[in-house]
């Protein structure tokens, strides 16, 4: 059950490209992994798909690696932003987690009447987990993280073309399931406590939001983008 | 925003019942959530439904409540059981949580090949998590969670009219829905590693296993039960 290393790179990847290492990445794949020159491992950029690359030099503070084969294309994610208000901290990484595994194309943190400690939210750590998920769950494609912008904000610029399933523990009447349109969509995933009233009233007046129900159980809001991310993948995504 | 307190009891629930606390109960409601004499909170015990009750005495080490009226009847999940394995500690102790919020009516942890570390289980742990998770999500019912059995065995004693959505990595090209068959269900979740080839050529024999695909990309075992979930519970569940 030996599965071969998976490294994000910041580099081009083509064949016979060289690709140097950070001391980071010299000491996880040298120091941790155990890796020696000769040995292969699949690389990511996000962009260029994946790559099978040897160690051609393996030192404790610095590395070099070249590409020999490419292994997979690179497989674009469905047209899908996911929108969530940050949570806890390490719920907040397992929204990111959890929506790189589900093939979101971007992550847009949005803050909303109920969020709490945004100004404790830290970006660089959110593109950490990004990356650190699209090495796990086998992708080729690694979704942007936004900055953190307010919700009002970010629907009052809204692209019209863009539809927005919106998940609310408050709609159990609603349909359970999604409309069929075709085109770029957006999930949005509100915080712990909820959407607030003003917040719901212009979200059910926006022709673009389509108000989704997500059963009869309340949703902690890293299960709910799981939950929203799988209906959506199955109805109009790359589940089909 | 401020929620009412939300407590599991392992005590009948009536009208006028009393209900004495634990050392630890009476730690939580006083010490940690400062109720005092005349508070009311919300009472679960997994069979009788959710109860305001009110707090009668209030003291370091042991207190006693009373029961009001009842604010909801029990909800009954679908007959759902999850199968899962057990990663780690603290992946297991998400599978379980979100188990509870997505509305599983028996969780069975079972050894399989590739399962780690079972020996480190515990289940009083998995069960504090389910208490928590119950608590939370407002719902009423508390699933109960099985000892951890060996998957070869729990298959052999397999009862028939029980239908199983099988989840596996491997199964790429298998159907994305799940047959139209009424009746108890369950979802089985292999471990990290998947499933050995021996454990796959059994399932797929087995007339009440039916393979389903949870998309083109590779998902964390926690994520794939939650995903696993949403089908289940939209296709056949309690979110129709």
């Amino acid at each position: 059950m030996a599965s071969k290393v998976r490294l994000y790179v910041d580099h081009a990847l083509g064949e016979g490209q060289s690709v140097p290492l950070s001391r980071e990445q010299a000491h996880y794949l040298f120091g941790v992994m155990r890796l020696a020159e000769g040995a292969v491992l699949s690389l990511i950029n996000g962009t260029d798909g994946e790559w099978d690359a040897a160690v051609i030099k393996a030192g404790k503070k610095a590395g070099l690696l070249q590409c020999v084969v490419q292994t997979r294309p690179l497989q674009q994610p469905p047209d899908l932003w996911l929108l969530f208000a940050p949570i806890r901290k390490e719920r907040t990484a397992f929204i990111v987690e959890k929506a790189v595994e589900m093939g979101a194309a971007r992550l847009c943190p949005v803050q909303t009447a109920y969020t709490q400690n945004a100004d404790r939210l830290r970006i660089d750590k959110l593109r950490a987990h990004a990356v650190e998920a699209a090495e796990q769950c086998g992708g080729t494609f690694l979704p942007p993280v936004d900055g953190l912008h307010k919700l009002d904000q970010v629907l009052a610029d809204w692209p019209h073309d863009r539809q927005l399933m919106f998940c609310d523990e408050m709609l159990l009447d609603k349909p359970q399931t999604l409309p069929a349109l075709p085109g770029p969509w957006a999930i949005l995933i509100g915080p712990e406590g909820g959407f607030s009233d003003a917040e719901r009233a212009t979200l059910q007046d926006l022709p673009f939001a389509h108000p989704v129900s997500l059963g009869p159980r309340i949703l902690r809001a890293d299960t709910a983008a799981v939950a929203a991310l799988t209906m959506w993948q199955q109805a109009l995504g790359d589940w089909k």
